[in-house]
């Protein structure tokens, strides 16, 4: 990692030494809101940013994120995590207490298409992406240069359809080795396994070039310019086992008209894609995504 | 038609009583833009506006659209057709010179969702939209009176699936006595047989209310819930008997997240639906819009 | 008001005669969120929507709307009102409880172009503003028909400059009569004076036919064409005493380019203005604002 | 340059090499395009794109651009551009006959803020930007690295008020010795003279980070967040003496709200600026704006 980054990195951390958040899903009822609030008001935490959405206020599932700044959140942290597990229990909560000084840790996949890798490291370097990008991971060499250009390692693995197991378990060694926390698909023109993606569920964040669910699978520029759509769009979901089936995260879209061809589109779609992947990425790393069935609740 | 609105057509009409529409395809080839404008300029007239388009400028299918102003139109409308067949026989043109002052007439069906009529007759009684809605067709009686305080004839035709066809002869009888030139399907819920739809080729304008290709069929925002969309859109298309498969007009959409029950995508949508439709109306209205092969060209 | 907006209205209340909205803001501190729940779980009430904000987490100024549903609001509410002073008094507490059974009283003001009134007409007939548009004043005759027609008085009250006074005086009358909660002014071209807007804080909602700051005052479109911008907007605020400085509510904008002269300037505004105006009433209506110093924070 | 790039526009100029562009502007009348198509026919050019306008067709200003394809281009230039001046001269015409393999020659001026920068970097590395990023020049080191890594020449010239005639004396040196076409200023904060105005008529392209003419001058986010818009914005412009008043070529807005903070203000802007200001960029590259008066025409 470069100074200048390494630098404004540590100024976060710094910064967010007390920063806290909280995200709590469970059974709606009364009474959520004030317990949560108590406990961290016992801890002298004031609330900076709260969300809350019920999917349905007479007996759905309640979903909280609170933002909190408390001051010696590191030393009271254990503590804090025994106290918050009883009201947990009462509540039938599923719960966890994120620590913002502790960035995550992301690995980037990237096959020759470059543009969707360039905004992350581009966002990245503008101090606007808080993550440590630890190791980008590529079946080809074009990223080689951008990438050790930012002191990042760069692992080329070549791989294919017929070599996949292998592939990926070496792929998996990276990911243990950096203790990564998010695997960012930037592009990554290979299929995952079921065994792959099982060992990182809702941590795996791709970007599909269509406004799905249209244009499920290969070539969606091609079908679109064929359907003559007028738009084209781009969607950042989790992976799960389904192909581009996962909970979508973000999608936005361009206008186009007739005189695009297929060339055109995908020029026009590099930029959507760009930005729905860096918006994805940020809200992960914030800690703004709860999944909920194959959906996403964005706070 | 109520007064204020008469007033305000006959006044496009005598403004515009000098301007046609020359809209021609044809193999490309060098030499087209000139044979058209020498053409033109043999009349006196002025080009306005003038776009056009090639597939593929080798070899490929070249359109045009000329807007322009020729003092003495009318009178000279009937030489010029003559004369201008000379000149399409020889580049294999296809093609239509149409005249502003000739008002389209068009008749709109809708059922018991008012929002997309209500939005054609908003902007109609604005006077941003240049057509004659000579009548309404509808099988509920939810319209009545907003078409009648309007002065527009509304006819109330029951319609269901086991008297399509009687329902049918009603309506294109109805089409015949008033001259209709265009259909505007809004949100009219039933489907219209081969029969009714080559009756009225590129002549029926459909709004879908979703971003086609995704959620062809029926109940669109209740599958855009299902998958987690955080976009919505509508669809304007020329009716084939494809259903939702026609000639995509135009396109937009709107953003939503997980808070939006069904319910609120509908009302979000419903805000799409209405401006995409009145779009795609006004720009067949104006001449500007070309079908090739299942694609439109929009100038 | 018809029956069929009648019957929407009285479904609406009744649907949501136990809903609350509690709107709070004070020095920040730790506690606050902490206090207002347990008070509202007191009330067994259950949090349907919350949203905070604060300028500034230390020592700033902390604002929360909170929506919750509380079996037998009604006849709890006295007590509530009473059991909250007490909080807000330690918190030093501007508040405010508000029921979502009492529909707020609108009137609206409108002079030549119709555009704004009627969009406010047809998201009221859709169901989708949850109003009671009590009566509609204008200097000109042109909205009679239309608003007559949906059963809404209509006060035709000539205005000019120098018959400034007597003309407010008659329209603070009719607010007065009718309780009005709210004033829009859609499309209003008539300046008022310091004792009527005195009369009405942060009760009179303005639309503004430019992207405020740029084009204060009048003939905005004709500047914004000679200044060649490729943007053109509205602006829905809060009238104060200074002239388009009001707190901004909502703005928005279209993109328009060289082709486009004054009147298609004001033609596509028109569409931008109509929908700014409606979110704005619409978040006005819902208590979603808050205004703070010169702005407005919207929940 | 590096090789990557060098190939690609190497492989753009060699499939353009018969690529003409002709910009005209006159005052209107029947028969322009009849004689200017006559005259690319005669030399067997095929029309690929032509836009018109005329800002009044009756007595106005006539502009058209029109692309073609002109078998041997480059050897029947000079007998082209002798022929066209009879007919420019009939016409009272303006005009420029552009070849496409002439790839225009910019040069960046840049300060500390990188991103409009990287974003022109980054479209030039994509392929997107086909011209010659000749070098770069700032007043700052921060650009540097990522100019050099490029191999971009880069130009460190230190620059105030009290010396900014020599500064620019050295600046005008550069453009000259690279045969610069294009100076863009992407976030360089220094103020223009005259004289380096008056050296490079229509050839200097500026952000600027507002919705002009809201916010013209200094600290341009400060401002806005102090008047609490909820729309903030860029603009692209010509560069003329008057600061912040030239020709509008594009602008572009975000949505922020009560939130959002200076920084992140200025955040959101920086997607915006860098976007705005590249495809101002593309247009000036590809021939498409003709200025008029003091707005821009944009083909």
């Amino acid at each position: 990692m470069n100074t200048y980054i390494k630098d404004q990195l540590e100024k976060f951390q710094q910064e967010n030494r007390n920063r806290g958040r909280l995200l709590v899903s469970c059974p709606d009822q009364p009474g959520i809101v004030s317990a949560i609030s108590q406990f961290l008001f016992s801890y002298q935490a004031n609330i900076i940013e709260s969300s809350q959405y019920s999917t349905n206020p007479e007996g759905g599932v309640f979903f909280i994120r609170i933002e909190f700044e408390c001051p010696g959140l590191k030393e009271k942290a254990k503590d804090m995590e025994g106290q918050f597990a009883a009201i947990a229990e009462k509540f039938s909560m599923d719960w966890k207490l994120t620590h913002v000084y502790h960035v995550k840790k992301a690995a980037i996949f990237v096959s020759k298409e470059l543009h969707c890798l360039l905004e992350l490291l581009w966002e990245w370097q503008s101090g606007d992406l808080m993550a440590d990008i630890a190791l980008v991971i590529s079946n080809h060499e074009e990223a080689r240069d951008a990438v050790e250009g930012l002191n990042i390692p760069f692992y080329y693995i070549p791989a294919n359809k017929d070599i996949r197991e292998q592939v990926e378990e070496k792929q998996l060694e990276l990911l243990k080795e950096y203790e990564i926390d998010l695997v960012i698909l930037a592009r990554y023109m290979q299929i995952l396994t079921p065994k792959f993606v099982a060992a990182n569920p809702k941590k795996i964040i791709n970007i599909h070039h269509s406004f799905l669910p249209a244009f499920i699978g290969a070539r969606p520029y091609e079908r679109a310019h064929a359907r003559g759509v007028k738009l084209i769009g781009a969607t950042s979901h989790y992976v799960t086992n389904d192909l581009d089936e996962g909970p979508i995260i973000e999608q936005d879209i361009a206008r186009v008209d007739h005189r695009d061809d297929v060339d055109n589109l995908k020029k026009i779609g590099r930029r959507v894609e760009r930005s729905v992947l860096a918006r994805a990425v940020k809200w992960h790393i914030e800690d703004r995504i709860i999944v909920h069935q194959n959906k996403t609740i964005v706070f």
